[in-house]
């Protein structure tokens, strides 16, 4: 996945994953920095900063940080309401193009994120289920560096969720155990938990499905992403290579601009469900 | 799929799906005989001749019939228990092999089967999560005929499991309404639950996982039926093209010649749990 001498940047959520591989980075003696990505998801967002920060402190570690509201004026429950788009869909190309973005300007080597085997089966179904070749093409566990988009790797995506949160209990590593408020109810969780219902029923369905796309399926389809990513251009506002006028990013941040920002309570609907404003007394 | 003049031969099990694909088919005017295939499961298969002969008999139309136990003297429940494997798996091999047969035989142009929406879906489910590549590639409305295979043709693959039973009942169609009593529990029921699940959350995402396969991904793989098509020769015993020293039908005959029949109750395990021997009185 990378060299020795690979300066490795890990995509930091406070969440088990992260943390996990960040750890276990370290532990076989890799250098490798941490990037935290502030999404202003009210609490959530908050308890999470705090786990990561904690990590570094304590191991004397390096931690980047990008705040999308400080930096860029916007957040996720923002971005979410101002395209009328599920939370997950901005908040994903916001991490993507921020982690490639600190990668290049860093000069690192590799992105690294914590997905694990549940993760990398679940996406992977939801590609099936729309047979999204182009998508499909690009799973895989190491995508090399090209056309300006750096190297990423995904270590733990042999290990299942349980797996990577026994080794943070095991190293007695503290992580955000809850979930992310504002993927209640998505598509992802319901991939994960059609897959956990095959897996009762045949254990170890989960990672062949995986394991087996990566050897048998995935060399079938490389020649359809080379086929596209000859087509990418730089992004006229930021530079990042692009199929579109503008990258999905700075499209975003167009959309986004200047709207007052929105609380996460407001996007899921509770302060009308519970018929109150956001902010005001109970 | 097939030519006005082509003659057709419609795999008849006696339920939903065959019987309103052969009435479909008789409407738009096209020569359509059927072929019943007598499996031996107990009182199941008993009932489903008796909707198959029926509804030929009512409309004067002509029921080809091969029973598994008269010309072959074994029956599903039996292989089942000699292979020890499902028994899904010794019917379906039998079933493959008996059309093919039949249709060579009587000359047909095109075996038609009745499998639906939600049966093609849970089949390209199982093969996805094993990523069988060859199975893929041959998962298609139409097979053209080769290397001594005759034509097979799927003409009900868009519509779900509900809308066929709608046609029969909307045309006065008497069919078999119980599921085979030796699917109890098999995978391919696991994947369509799987799969309703999904739609209940994404209505519309089992039709675009079938038909999307169908558009985008299965172009993509066939070059590789295509080379393994290439090593197929003859049966030794029936020839039938094979890739391995007997057809799969062949050794399955052989393994489970001369063996006594043994019943449905049997192989589910029923006897025991019920404390009596099958044909014992309770």
């Amino acid at each position: 996945m990378f060299d020795r001498d690979d300066r490795l940047l890990v995509a930091v959520s406070g969440g088990k994953d992260s943390l996990a591989v960040w750890d276990l980075l370290l532990d076989l003696g890799y250098r490798a920095d941490g990037l935290y990505i502030g999404l202003g998801i009210g609490d959530y967002s908050e308890a999470s900063a705090t786990y990561a920060r904690d990590f570094a402190a304590e191991r004397g570690l390096h931690l980047i940080e990008v705040s999308l509201r400080d930096e860029y004026g916007y957040d996720v429950p923002t971005a979410a309401r101002a395209t009328r788009r599920v939370p997950c869909s901005s908040c994903g190309l916001s991490k993507r193009h921020l982690f490639d973005k600190a990668a290049l300007d860093g000069g690192y080597d590799v992105v690294v994120t914590g997905h694990n085997l549940d993760d990398e089966a679940a996406v992977l179904f939801g590609n099936a289920l729309r047979w999204d070749v182009e998508y499909l093409a690009r799973q895989l566990p190491v995508l090399p560096a090209r056309n300006g988009f750096p190297k990423k790797a995904k270590p733990l995506m042999r290990l299942t969720e349980r797996e990577t949160a026994a080794w943070c209990i095991v190293r007695g590593i503290d992580y955000q155990v809850e979930e992310c408020p504002m993927a209640a109810g998505n598509k992802h969780l319901t991939y994960k938990a059609a897959l956990n219902a095959i897996e009762r029923e045949s254990p170890g369905a989960k990672s062949a499905f995986y394991l087996n796309f990566v050897e048998k399926m995935a060399p079938l389809l490389a020649g359809t992403t080379q086929a596209a990513a000859g087509e990418l251009r730089p992004c006229p506002e930021c530079g990042a290579p692009t199929t579109g006028d503008l990258c999905a990013f700075c499209a975003l941040r167009q959309r986004v601009a200047g709207r007052p920002l929105v609380s996460v309570d407001v996007v899921l609907g509770r302060t009308r469900r519970h018929g109150r404003r956001h902010g005001a007394p109970a």
